[in-house]
């Protein structure tokens, strides 16, 4: 008898995510030998399906998506732990089936573990939460039960609390892991030793010598066929809530005194705490959204629609560390170029030196700005800008880039995001998954944001595809004497 | 009748300095218009020669020597202002042939301005000033007169100033041009830029953030045929009093209030001041000579010779900024690899996330230093090594370097040292010139440092040809927790 079997449930097997992310996951996690022991897998969908048809398009889907290379003679022994069950997700015989299912397979185990993907539309969330709960399938005491769920928690704060209190009615509060994917990234987990690890970045890291910074998510697709949910979420609620808090919250927070994940946790909600739009005091403005032309006429998207597909926003944290210092966020689809990034500005040098800035770079505005990037996707390094003199000249001061390229100097696969983030709910680590109070926090302030617009400022300012975003959002930074470092 | 005639005299004008780097400077000069109105060049030597015999060989010499492309057409104008002069250099009767050489060119100009450059055996140095001072060469109310002279500057303090005094019986020291190649280098005069036109690095650059200091200037190459030279000196003399402190200098002296060459040189002085050699409470030491292996066998060299061909010092900076941060000096012939760079060593993190020092870190001796080194040469740049997270582990911590390469970034030829050096000379500018304070501070800092050995320790120690230096060099470190950055 095995001492401890592990099987991962799917709900939405056959979906978009099971297909491009989940699946390649598992398989890469197979090769590294990183699955846990009496690993298997139950695709879970609504229509009927053999399993050894589902394990052609497994197959197919990791050839596609998969960064490592496809094992043939490797690949029978993990498709055999591979099944599909058709389900009714809201029907209670279907998960009376599931459970008589499981029930067979935990009898050669002394512990068998179960989790639980919610890999479905967000308003099946409640209703498959609920069924598990009342079906006695998400407590046990031979082995533990787990459930991940993908974003979008919840519309607003209200419908998050509906969802989360139906979590945590069938779960414990440890065993739900929120995923947002963006903490799955290598350059996430990076800004903390980035941040932590290094003499010379951690004593500037705060408001006496940081002038701002800019946190951006740019994507240059539109909405896809997902109109149906986009349009009824828009950017704020897709994106800035969750990933851009996210990206706010390592490169913001305090240094947390221990790795566990409550002080972790514990520590972002106090940033959290901290942070509001900047107070309206010039005439940039604190918020811009934007549409780009031709969104109301894509599929799923309804006449006359005010969702917003772009979304800038000037953040303000109160507390020591940064008061003082604005923390623009911008996302937005159909830009310019797809790149997620962390841009520091830190404040022009001291007048430590006076006679550097004499003549034509006095008459150019000053020094240029030493400017720390920190990229996120889609390729992982560090740039840093910073000042020298030009060579050939007497004095002239030019602006220069020091390079960090990560895929440059490892030749390894960066993994990805979805790997990383299944291999820690199999070991039980919530480091890199949002708590309830994370979430709560991120969602008072987009509540609080779209509660205090002024009436009639709900329509969003247009833009072209392929573009940087609407002139306003420009301008936003234009008054106070920015711009955005693309 | 011209208003303004330049005439440079080069004494030793068929010597190599004058061949390999005074000629091509003064081509590239020509070609990028940036030598002063109605130049000639009077090249002065012992041997018969004619000035077209002198022109083949300048331009057989801008041929190897020059960056710049050799340009037939326009080489005639040039040449036409370039001849040879015969002079015995210890007698009058020959500056007095020069001074009606002189007096006869001026007659067509209102001002005629002389720029004599030294480029002789050092003990002709005091025999020329004399004669030039005695024959009324050296001041003129038509025009400037102005003095470069190579260094070695002096044997030791007392024989620099006998040169200084015999310099300055003839010139006025604002006319006096000390030239520490060195300073002409891009990448020392970068770094003053680099310290204070950066907000990141300038509230770095003290003790609180600095571990140590590391200066070296390798070289490959032996002494060649300079054993005459060579055997007398030393890499102390040689290396160390000029060229090492003038790169001490520019990295640890205070930010200076103006560019006025005088504050540049009073600054540097201030500094000099405090240097001395670190009090020795460790066992590693603060002060190895070594001797290549096959040193006493090369020409003119004296037999049994205790010249060292290697030194490592370990300085302190008595100074409010530096107290307690080692400044490390190297310098060698014979040495593994060419190179000229300054190695800022920051201090490990303070413990502001302890776990990071956790497991297999702490085991392993701590995080890796943050290291910013200033390429000097053979090629210009800057490289900083920090801490990330390796990808694909959960926390293990590598150091990483960003690089900014100069000659990749501007794709123009890094001007020649002595190109710039010449110019400043014809504009007057004195600041990349030693000044005889910096020069007598340097002077008394090495024979302390000689007079002070014991008896019996000035045998140098031994070290093979094409390591990094004697053993010796590596254990001073040591003692100190410290390896050399090669």
């Amino acid at each position: 008898m095995a001492t401890e079997k592990n099987t991962m449930l799917i709900f939405g097997g056959t979906g978009d995510l099971a297909y491009r992310k989940l699946a390649p996951a598992l398989y890469n996690l197979y090769l590294e030998e990183k699955l846990p022991p009496h690993f298997s897998l139950i695709g879970i969908g609504r229509k009927e399906k053999s399993s050894a048809i589902y394990r052609e398009e497994l197959a197919a889907a990791i050839k596609k998506y998969s960064a490592h290379s496809w094992k043939e003679d490797l690949w029978p022994d993990l498709a055999e732990r591979m099944e599909y069950l058709s389900c009714n997700l809201t029907d209670d015989a279907s998960y009376q089936e599931l459970k008589q299912e499981l029930k067979k397979r935990s009898e050669s185990a002394e512990n068998h573990n179960l989790l639980f993907y919610l890999a479905v539309a967000p308003q099946l969330f409640v209703p498959i939460a609920e069924h598990l709960g009342r079906n006695q399938l998400s407590l046990s005491a031979k082995g533990w039960r787990r459930i991940m769920i993908e974003k979008p928690f919840g519309f607003d704060l209200g419908s998050a609390r509906t969802l989360n209190d139906a979590l945590c009615s069938a779960f414990e509060e440890q065993n739900i892991y929120r995923v947002d994917h963006y903490l799955g990234k290598e350059m996430l987990q990076n800004i903390m030793v980035i941040r932590f690890a290094n003499a010379v970045f951690e004593p500037l890291w705060n408001n006496r010598f940081i002038e701002q910074v800019q946190i951006s998510a740019t994507e240059v697709e539109g909405i896809g066929d997902r109109g149906r949910y986009y349009d009824h979420a828009g950017a704020m609620r897709d994106m800035i809530q969750s990933h851009l808090m996210q990206m706010l919250a390592v490169v913001a927070m305090e240094p947390p005194f221990d790795i566990d994940p409550g002080t972790i946790r514990r520590t972002k909600v106090e940033l959290f705490d901290a942070v509001r739009l900047w107070p309206e005091e010039d005439k940039g403005g604190n918020l811009v959204l934007g549409q780009y032309r031709g969104y109301s006429e894509e599929k799923d998207v309804a006449p006359g629609t005010k969702t917003e597909t772009f979304a800038a926003l000037k953040l303000a944290i109160d507390n020591k560390r940064w008061q003082g210092v604005p923390f623009y966020l911008r996302t937005g689809k159909k830009l310019q170029e797809k790149q997620a990034k962390i841009v520091i500005q830190f404040k022009t040098p001291p007048p430590v030196c006076p006679w550097l800035l004499e003549d034509d770079v006095r008459a150019d505005g000053g020094l240029p700005p030493n400017i720390l990037t920190l990229k996120v996707q889609p390729s992982e390094g560090v740039v840093f800008q910073f000042n020298i003199k030009k060579p050939a000249t007497a004095s002239e001061i030019v602006a220069v880039d020091m390079d960090f390229c990560q895929p440059c100097a490892f030749l390894i696969n960066t993994p990805e995001a979805y790997e990383k983030l299944l291999a820690d709910a199999f070991n039980g680590d919530l480091s890199r998954f949002s708590s309830w109070d994370e979430i709560e926090k991120a969602w008072n302030l987009i509540d609080t944001i779209f509660y205090n617009r002024q009436d009639g400022a709900d329509q969003p300012c247009s833009y072209d595809p392929g573009s940087w975003g609407p002139e306003e959002a420009d301008l936003m930074l234009k008054a106070a004497g920015y711009r955005w470092w693309n």
